[in-house]
């Protein structure tokens, strides 16, 4: 269900060339080294690891290659399958009975979470349970994916920072000694090169993938929540119809088609 | 019911006049070849683009192009008539019975959203129910707007960002070689080029245009939700001179005559 | 009721007096002059216009000049005599009925307000029902000066952004063409001009009036929740020393008296 | 029970001698005068001032000296004692019955609050009224404190704002006359004045002194908030052991010694 | 139950090292000593002190060594453990009564916590009451934290505006007095020092170092929160099989094990 979300290396390789272009416009193919200096890189880079050490404990930094990785993963929602379970689940729950769901619950349904909120429902604890019991779970899951991508986000925060440090740190090497006016040029542009590799990180790496590590969060908050309503419905022994009408409510939006984009039923991070 | 929403076009149009005026009386009609830089334009909207990639996924960038048309879009809102309306179908509940509705509800009624509203009252589904049913339908309309809106906030964060990568690109080139004085002035005129246009993409185009598209959202939710009032008013059988006094109260301040805009009754946008 | 806020055009002229005495103490009364730049002046005001145009819509927009003329008016409201009117219409519904009230309502109550609200009551409508239909006509009187409101914030949010554009235009095409020092520094002083009255435009006009204005609709919803509270005190027959007690709590704080700024009984913005 | 602040005087004299000191060792003694600029400092005040009147009616700024005072003192609050006092009234009223509260109130209880709390309880008053009636006090105090506080707030986003506008109207002069470069650098060190003073006025002054404010505000409320509580447990006949271990949850944090800091048992805005 | 958390101790001196190669890589090893200078230094630590002292009060910030220290802290919460506490206290109640639970209380649990909430069922008080005795504390408890983490995150915005109003200063004098070139470059050197200061202060130690103890206390509070659960679980009489499933739902996610951290059952603030 889980499968290479293409626009993130895509969109990264590209800011690269675009980066490149403009190096290769103003300068020439020689200039692009002049862009790679080890140096300035290492000191944006270890200061914003520096920073993110101060600022997150052991266990939370361990979760940092999963998150990154989870940029780069994409998950599809088909909605309007999603809506079909459900009634499927509501007419048979209706005709034979709550229990009956659970014979074939494996195959019915693919969903862990929906399978787990069913499992409850044939095991006869009261709705209100089932909903704190599911809420728990995706609050819990809101909350550590928020942790998770806090991690992106203070990286973002800081890249600017430090890229700022480094520029200040040749400045003031750079004005302390401006004996041979021949090298103020080359040494001003090193100087700059920080601050720009700061704004890169910042605006091509680490906040784009922050923002759309938390568009995935929500977007799985929703389909949870739809999933909740799906089984509160199913156990209530409530009219499919209706159901189906209530959960279609999230779905639709029929008086602006222009603005629907279901056109194949599947949805990706956009509901 | 929509329309071209002149606006924005004439404010795009009247926002680049402005610019151009401004170069105009600084340099003549010459330089305006000056600001049309193909390598500056390229990387700040590259730049943007590739940030964008990285934010969303495919099916949230697909949406780009209907939101952007969207913000040329009008749609009015007939308060008084929406008022009216309410008023006369509670008058007709009340004489004849919920279910005579139905039958000239297509002629009764424009709108979709109140069509099916009142088809759920006629169906004797409970108020509580049919109140779930639509605001579920209204934040997922608002939840799905926010969605596609944010493609364009976005854009506005990053264009004065890469602007300004585009501006420290060209000047690191240029303090690496400052050989020829006579180039100087020219090459950092062209770095700047890119923060203008990062700027000006940022202050005309996208920032206004998303802020526009959350004020059209405002409006939606809220002449929906009068909706909702007026069609759970209708249903429990509501005294029509209340219910209209209820309504009224949205869109009306007796106090302050000189805050009201309703001089033709038509709103747009502002209720 | 209403008044001239006197404050809103003499920090206007005393915010220019201070600007202008700041070119005088630099350099003399001619200077004055050179800051009087048409060109530089247009692409401020026609960059916010341009803004502005794309951020609303014609009927948004229209309200405009109402909006600003309200931050030239002031109302003022008098918490005492306003508590007395409740305690006096208390008493009164407590003697003689409810119905009581009706016969002299336009001499006892200048408030609409509060003769709707009373009117409802003796109408015999439900304390729930007259509290959502006064809180619906409040709620929709913030939401409509949040509004227009907001076209002076976003104002204050443009202005100082085409400061900088105009200031970029300039630049470039200040760099462009070094050939004569000479006219350097005149010309980058005209390219700073724009820059200083996106300065003053947000930090003397735009901001501090949306700032008023936000006051203002606070200090008018306050007032609008205590008649609410008292209305239905009213209707409920409530003891008149208790509706007091409690009125009085909104609008008083024995223990700090030197924070208390009641000297003469009159509130302006700031109960 | 208020006592002179003794840190907000020192803090600022200690803020300028950090400012003077920085001078002196830069450029000795004569120095300072040259940071003494009248023109300056009217240019920042007078603008600040300026933006002020706009942005605030007479009543609002009338309170501006109450609220700086309001800085430079300090009130203690004993929770301990707060605690003693509710448990001692809950056995009184147990045992001998509410109305014996009222007798010695004077002497048992200093704090006006709490006696007009019980005062209600002794009228008979139920429980939730004067729950009502003493947030609606809270409340009010909070946003009459908020108002006040605001004043100092807009002044610390002002300040830095006419800092530059000062900057830019030096530059703008100074430029468009760069005929003796002599006075260049002395024009731009008072050019820069303007700049330094509003950064100083914003971080020494306004921005502390109106985080000190809120600060002072969010302990009153807190307090005061479990006073409420006290004065229902003792009106509803609460087990004076119970009322006693609910009222020390919000004072005592039995896990972390190390983070509590009730040495004396004596609290001041940190409670 | 604490640990040193070394993180913090190895970000600080990783970050000092990763500047400190900067200027090696920059200029050697002599160029060291040119960027500790006493008087920047003295400016920009005595201007954050000046400005703390105005913020807050004397007990506040006699808090600041706790609260420095506590970032040094470390505490590990074991959640599975918490989660068979809690399951073994609801099979012993169901089996043997609630009062059986005391006996071997400070045995069974380790956590005052766990311990208080028992004792307070044990002793036959309500849980509405137990709820809000112990969310009273956790309330206080993050009220607390919130209070000497201002310091922090004060003193990480007033560092950067220190720096620069040290740099001001030092370009005000400078710029007054440009007799000799030779040492303009010098001067403009430790000019620019304080901001570098301010930047290193505020990205590498005082906002680091607040949002670290941020997400610490927000992990307090989560575990606080399922410990109120069980708690109220355990005295309800719940079933134990439910209560686990409630509880695990708070630390588990079955559905993306690549985003559950809890290989070990020991999870550091981030739950």
């Amino acid at each position: 269900m889980k499968k290479l979300d293409l626009f993130t290396p895509l969109g990264l390789i590209f800011g690269l060339f675009v980066v490149g272009m403009a190096i290769y416009f103003n300068a020439g193919t020689d200039a692009v080294l002049l862009f790679m200096q080890l140096a300035s890189v290492s000191i944006v880079f270890g200061g914003v690891a520096a920073a993110l050490l101060v600022n997150f404990s052991a266990q939370e930094l361990k979760k940092f290659p999963t998150v990154v990785k989870e940029a780069f993963r994409h998950r599809e929602y088909d909605l309007r399958e999603l809506n079909d379970t459900f009634v499927m689940l509501a007419k048979k729950a209706r005709k034979e009975g709550l229990l009956a769901l659970e014979a074939q619950l494996d195959d019915d349904v693919n969903d862990p979470f929906i399978r787990k909120g069913v499992r409850l429902a044939v095991d006869g604890i009261e709705p209100e349970m089932i909903q704190d019991i599911l809420m728990a779970e995706v609050v819990s899951m809101e909350e550590r994916h928020k942790r998770g991508r806090r991690i992106i986000e203070r990286a973002g925060d800081f890249a600017p920072a430090w890229g700022m440090v480094g520029t200040l740190v040749a400045l003031v090497i750079l004005l302390n000694d401006l004996d041979d006016p021949a090298t103020l040029g080359p040494t001003m542009a090193l100087a700059m090169l920080t601050t720009l590799y700061g704004a890169i990180l910042a605006n091509l790496v680490f906040n784009p993938i922050a923002s759309k590590l938390e568009n995935k969060t929500e977007t799985e908050v929703f389909v949870n929540q739809i999933m909740i309503e799906g089984v509160i419905g199913v156990q209530s022994g409530q009219n499919p119809h209706i159901l189906e009408e209530k959960l279609r409510a999230f779905i639709r939006d029929e008086r602006k088609p222009e603005y629907d984009v279901r056109e194949s039923g599947v949805l990706a991070h956009e509901v």
